[in-house]
């Protein structure tokens, strides 16, 4: 049952006046479900109950956090169907994408769970005495992860379960011993409820304590901006638009004691297709990226928005079948009606620019919340002189730029702003004469593909969700794979502390067997 | 020679028409040469130039940098006596710390340049693919660090060689792959363009790109403002003070593209005193103390600035202990007639204080620019109250805090800034006891150190040097040791990359023997 209210710890609580509702984009109709906003007293309490809580849970150990992250996941499977329904009637995406998202988030719970288990994550590194050192005796120097404290968590618009409530930040910030507020997210508030109630009960079985987790409803203008400058938060993590993440940032970053904010922002993905792809491949390419860029409606951060060609008869032939194969795919719901507005919006925006030439766009009538595929085309010039054709539309839009030659191309790519990730496409030996093009495209992007799309994020170590701004706000980071850990931990030195009062992580006995660096050699050996 | 001009790229350069001089404390008087402040031209031109060279540095062999980075430790030495006397005359520091502190910093460089020849500090970490993998196959992923771009390092006044031109900032950026731009620091123009000329004769020993070094004259509003802006600037190192530290800071994260400013700033360094530790061992802390607090004039960043202790006996005699040691100590030289009227005014800003008792100050006549050691008392209830006790006061002076008892202690450590160690004095078996002591100072630092003192940085991979804010501007990273280059790296990941393209570091062959996370296990072997 949706109780419509905000959880302060384990405590469901609604004393505030601000109503609000989730909207349905399948039905166009508000969902019946009242939900109430949290008032400033409940926004304190729940990070004060988070502060409290951090005292505790940071030394709890990989094993008893396991167990925790575990429960949660559990406890997701274990609200069924009814978490579904919701999710589909809040997001307008359809049951099997509910299904999948629910394993991949319970997939990243287990994830971190065993990472914690196996326990070398904390990144030990130990440096033992030389006492017969000249002129000074050297100490003995200790290192290892510890959590930062409270951390704030904004789930996103499009993610209603992976980068959600119990999403990926959740997950990897509770891993690394730091408690939770997650602002729930306005589209989707009944799904986040569900999904914070499993949080809630496993944090209950495991014996977590008190305010290690809370869930809360507002705006984030309101709720948002408390959360962020509240002095005992110490982190925040956010998915979305480049817009909501800028202010956060720098609403961070102003406080007096700043706050690292990892926000994982806009992308238009670049794919750069040589000529001998298009040569050879056009129809495979032209079906692969009319998937990729209609997949979901549109609406993933990895959607390619622009593809960048050198002018030629065989890219002229890929822009036809790519608009062919685009045309033939029925259009989806977007996630709200606000989204399928700025959609439209954007859409236009970019059509209407000088010497642009619409290729493909769905043209039927459809529901009032689907969105019309669409792809535009300019050349090098054109995309190089005016800067709105580099803006993200948010949905299944592409923009394809026919450069005159290599030279610009080269240009156009170097003029992009961060990028999430870059693609190209290439056929034969053709590659070992674009090392140029893939030195800039690197220089531009987190993550490099290779004959591929960029849609679809593998959860693994190897994975790099992010990169430069404004893709993320650091592009030293991850928010996906066990490495976004890091974003919550700090590093602490311990000199000449006695072994029985260091974490069991540095002691020499080595009892949890983990990787340590030891003098410079990385073993699991204990130190004699 | 001294040529009073700054280096842009390998050119020494002085279109400018602002001279500055650098003083020495030791004769009270202007050192004779003259200098001249870089344009707006010029430093346009030197940051463009980091630019260029990043586009091939960035690339460049771990064997290649390492070379540049020992020939940097060469070319240092090979400036022989020369080099001590310019440093001796802009630090009023003595010969032997000159010695000493070079080679630190040559023994820093070759810690880098023993790290690219290793490799593994890539972080290589490897996903290969598992096509049969259901319902979608397994991508392969590959992932390690690349370098962020061209970084800018601002020197501190009180290390003229380790945390300055060729300090530990410039060699872990170089050492990254980033192209240097330093701004020397006013007090020691001279030591930094002498430095400066051993690394670009390095640069050209070792065939480096042109631009991937430059050393400008002039001052933080103008030099350092236009450097932390300019948009080719990537990444900023910074060791000094909170105000200067947080106006970087401040201007990095308004510009369009946010940058990284890690910067070491202040902190008073707390003490714990345990009533056995005072009891049983006073006259022994008490020296080391006196040692610790006047060591090299108090300019340390790990300066004890803070003791803290439960009222008793043994407390007042640790007191009574300290003062005496400390007032047995002949004052010494400050670096500079500005930071020697910043510790008195500072000083007597604290002394002038409510409730504030002065232990040991010393009061024969001395050099104008030698520091008079001061230590002050006051009760844990005064402290709490008046946030001005916890000001830093950069020098020899310390602040004695007799809490009532150990809620009180507690409550002091807590309301601490960030600060980049802590330390525990105890005896025997009492340090069990203050589990929550040790709880809450290890919140607020960086480092904690067990029965010693807080001066003394070991360069080793187990060091942390930063902590909360303001000891730094993100605790997330360290200014010492190898790990500092994670500074300036961000990773990358290459999804279904041909291995004949791939970075050695990840091609399958792991030609140079790295450790690697492959597969979720580390190795060094090659993949089959």
């Amino acid at each position: 049952m949706i109780e419509g209210k905000s959880y302060i710890g384990s405590q469901l609580i609604a004393e505030g006046d601000i109503k609000v509702k989730t909207f349905n984009p399948e039905l166009n109709e508000d969902n019946p479900w009242v939900f109430t906003e949290a008032t400033a007293l409940e926004i304190d309490k729940a990070v004060t109950l988070a502060d409290e809580a951090f005292a505790t849970y940071k030394d709890y150990s990989g094993e008893r956090k396991a167990s925790f992250l575990n429960a949660i996941a559990d406890e997701i499977v274990a609200l069924g169907d009814q978490l579904l329904e919701v999710y589909t009637k809040e997001s307008g995406l359809p049951r099997g994408r509910a299904e999948g998202e629910r394993g991949r988030t319970i997939g990243q719970l287990r994830a971190f769970a065993e990472m914690l288990l196996e326990g070398s994550w904390v990144d030990a590194v130990i440096d033992t005495a030389i006492p017969e050192r000249q002129p000074f005796p050297r100490v003995d120097l200790r290192k290892m992860n510890v959590p930062l404290g409270p951390v704030v968590v904004f789930g996103s618009s499009n993610f209603p379960f992976a980068f959600s409530t119990a999403g990926g930040d959740t997950a990897s910030a509770l891993a690394a011993g730091c408690p939770v507020i997650v602002k729930s997210h306005s589209m989707h508030v009944g799904t986040g409820e569900l999904v914070a109630s499993a949080v809630i009960r496993a944090a209950k079985k495991t014996n977590m304590p008190e305010g290690v987790f809370s869930n809360l409803i507002g705006s984030g203008r309101t709720l948002g901006t408390a959360l962020v400058a509240h002095p005992k938060v110490k982190a925040v993590g956010f998915t979305g638009s480049i817009a909501g993440g800028r202010a956060l940032f720098d609403l961070a970053a102003k406080r007096p004691e700043p706050i690292p904010v990892f926000a994982e922002m806009g992308s238009i993905n670049p794919v750069v297709i040589l000529p001998k792809a298009s040569e050879m491949n056009s129809k495979k390419w032209a079906t692969a990226y009319a998937g990729s860029i209609t997949m979901g409606t549109g609406q993933f951060c990895t959607n390619p928005g622009l593809i960048i060609g050198v002018k030629s008869d065989s890219l002229k032939r890929f822009t036809e079948e790519l608009s062919q194969e685009i045309s033939k795919i029925n259009p989806t719901c977007m996630l709200h009606h606000s989204i399928k507005n700025n959609f439209d919006k954007g859409r236009d925006l970019l059509m209407s620019q000088e010497n642009v030439e619409v290729i493909a766009k769905y043209n039927e009538d459809i529901n009032p919340n689907y969105a019309a595929q669409t792809v535009l085309t300019v050349s090098g010039k054109t995309f190089l002189e005016n800067k709105t054709l580099s803006e993200e539309v948010f949905g299944p839009f592409s923009v394809i730029v026919q450069c005159e030659n290599e030279d610009e191309l080269i240009t156009v790519i170097k003029a992009l702003d961060g990028q999430l990730t870059g693609t190209i496409l290439s056929e034969g030996d053709e590659i070992n004469e674009y090392s140029n093009v893939i030195s800039a495209l690197q220089n531009r992007v987190g993550r490099l593909i290779f004959n591929g799309v960029p849609t679809g994020v593998e959860v693994c170590p190897a994975m790099l969700h992010g990169g430069p701004y404004p893709a993320s706000s650091d592009s030293r980071f991850t928010a996906v794979g066990i490495n976004s850990v890091k974003r919550w931990v700090r590093p602490v030195s311990f000199q000449d502390w006695p072994n029985s009062l260091l974490p069991k992580e540095l002691q020499n006995e080595n009892q949890l067997g983990i990787s340590r660096m030891v003098n410079n050699t990385v073993t699991t050996l204990p130190i004699e």
